[in-house]
């Protein structure tokens, strides 16, 4: 008997039968004896609607009169969720982000939570009610909406959890859970009962979108417990806490493949001293995250330096380094988005030498190439042809999970 | 150069095109170098389709969760008409009902503005934005959020003209203003320049759905200037004042039809004194409305007492007198709701006798049967089969306003 706090996803309330169901989960988490919190994200496609509702009127809104618009996706579901279970007898009531105590910083469309005034809710649950928030929102100082910008409700959920010191946070989705690798185009996954916040985070970062990193860098902040489960099979999920599960056999924890991803190439660069450091601060202005960094000798006393970036800060990437050309003296700029980011992530392998070699062995066996290579202490990444992208993935995780779902 | 406050209805912001309909009625009104607030109704049908989800999820949902999800209706078609007006080049900023200040009663799907905290709007104003505002909506004491009920829209609008002092507050909508007679059921109408707020008062109460009587009433209390007018012909509206218009030849202001009535008769009364009174307190004490009462002699030292009620209150009011047959003492209980009452409304009728003798006798040269009567200081109402009551607006419609659009 404690408090649970329950995310749902805009596929677990898409319609009415849905969200009966997830009435069915919340009440029956109630009956257990538990306080219940469960935060909803807007209805399938409403999202989608309301934008292309407000791009005929004007492609070029503001963000607060966007955030004015989008906030109305969640009050829905809310509202109609607390229907359901006001008709299966229990007692419940919806409240906005705002009536929920969800205070952000005041940027419209990806706000941060400054904190959550909790009196609301707990007065709520003082009354043994059920409570159902909406996800993905808040408002500023000024007391305007705000939302949290993509995986949003995630965030909004993990919040509440720390905030109200939660025993656990459920994040409710489309997926059993999380496993070794995506099962809708990998064969011979199988489902990880447990993982690390950090494996989660490189897998949320790489594309694995069961999570959003934001709300795993919270739970792992403020220790929260938090379970991945399906709304739909009732079967158990996985376990995302800090310390490590009982150990299993594989070091490796999961496979992971991300396509939003470009390569750039600056060629004949100039072997001066600090060239990296202007580069990269160029870039960081201009807010272009860059994630793996390549450095190599070039031809006559020149050096290349290539990096990746999400494939939608290519082009901007590209013009800063043109408009400085003079200053840091390179030959030219190769440019490729025909490229994929594959990578093996695990606790584990810190610990156990040959797991980089491993990932690159099944790959030459495969004829894949290896474009870039980068490490750390619990994933190792390669950067592929995207056209090799998802045998990659297949053939590392038969390599590390075949049979028996564990790998050495 | 003052402050305007404009209402538009679902109606006038139906789809795309009409909301960058109304942003241009807004836009060209400040440019004219006014300050505007404008209130809006959600969209077209989007209130049904709200509804119809609740209704598929728990026909019985609690008018708290109701509120919660209708509030959303505004919300988007706020958020819109502020992008459409960004898309013009103008400052605007959008506020829901709790935003704007709306402060109301307890009574969620039909609450009572209690005050407006204008802090927001007039900083807004002060700054040379252009505010939209939420029609129909607030927040209670618990900061849950509450609709106005039917006609809440128009009273949000006048509520805040009043609050903000406001030189005019126009209600546009899909018709050009008031008319001598509904123009879609009776030929010859024709518009009126002016109107006071009693004759609208009546006008509203008696079915012609221009304007809903709280908006009116709240108009009337603060002396607020309201004008109805068309979002669509751009052609002046009617004024709505506290003082009569120029005189007019006409001392009838409008013929109204209202099929919503049912009456009851109760047959065979003893004659005891303060048996009205009786038969009166208990339907007011179940909320039940009265409108017309007509008593009458029956045989044998009885009486009769007959009065109408709204249609759907008429089961309601069997029921409680039936229960106290006893006490009451009547034979039987007649109902009858195939009945409407037709009306004419006007201030100038108190000095011109003979106006209703005029009604009368066009009925009479029709060959339509008089029911009731009811008269009032700027009204004289007659229950007639509901089978005549087209009939019956149109001939008395004619003789008042026949040719040239004046009667005597």
């Amino acid at each position: 008997m404690g408090l649970i706090v329950q995310k749902f996803g805009g596929s677990s309330v898409a319609d009415a039968d849905k969200i009966r169901n997830v009435a069915r989960i919340i009440t029956e988490t109630y009956r257990r004896g538990h306080s219940v919190v469960a935060v909803l994200s807007a209805q399938g496609d409403t999202t989608d609607d309301l934008i292309a509702k407000a791009n005929e009127i004007n492609p070029r809104a503001s963000m607060r009169e966007m955030d004015m618009l989008l906030s109305t996706g969640e009050q829905i579901s809310c509202s109609l969720c607390a229907m359901a279970i006001e008709a299966m007898g229990y007692p419940v009531v919806s409240l906005t982000g705002w009536q929920a105590g969800f205070r952000t910083n005041a940027t419209y469309g990806n706000a941060r939570i400054k904190r959550v005034q909790t009196e609301r809710i707990l007065a709520e649950l003082d009354k043994k009610t059920i409570v159902i928030v909406t996800g993905f929102q808040g408002i500023n100082k000024l007391e305007d909406i705000t939302t949290l910008g993509r995986g949003g409700s995630d965030t909004s959920a993990v919040a509440l959890a720390a905030v109200l010191r939660a025993d656990l946070c459920q994040i409710y989705t489309d997926v059993d859970g999380v496993f070794t690798a995506d099962p809708r185009t990998v064969t011979g996954t199988h489902q990880l009962a447990e993982i690390t916040y950090d494996e989660m985070l490189e897998l949320a970062t790489l594309g694995a979108q069961v999570l959003h990193n934001r709300s795993v860098e919270m739970a792992k902040r403020y220790n929260v417990n938090l379970e991945v489960l399906s709304s739909f099979s009732g079967r158990p999920g996985t376990k995302v806490k800090e310390v490590a599960r009982i150990m299993e056999k594989s070091h490796v924890s999961g496979v992971a493949k991300d396509k939003n991803v470009a390569r750039l190439a600056l060629v004949g660069l100039a072997d001066q001293p600090g060239i990296a450091f202007k580069i990269f601060s160029l870039l960081a202005k201009e807010k272009v995250n860059v994630d793996i960094i390549l450095q190599s000798i070039g031809r006559n006393d020149t050096k290349d330096i290539s990096f990746t970036v999400g494939k939608q800060d290519m082009e901007k990437a590209r013009r800063v380094l043109e408009e400085h050309v003079d200053s840091l003296g390179f030959d030219h700029i190769d440019v490729n988005d025909g490229v994929a980011k594959v990578s093996i992530v695990g606790a584990g392998m810190i610990n156990n030498p040959g797991v980089a070699a491993k990932m690159f062995e099944a790959l030459y066996n495969a004829g894949i190439n290896i474009n870039m290579i980068s490490t750390s202490e619990i994933k190792v990444s390669v950067l592929v042809d995207v056209r090799d992208a998802d045998r990659a993935v297949q053939v590392i995780h038969d390599r590390f999970f075949a049979e028996f779902g564990g790998g050495s």
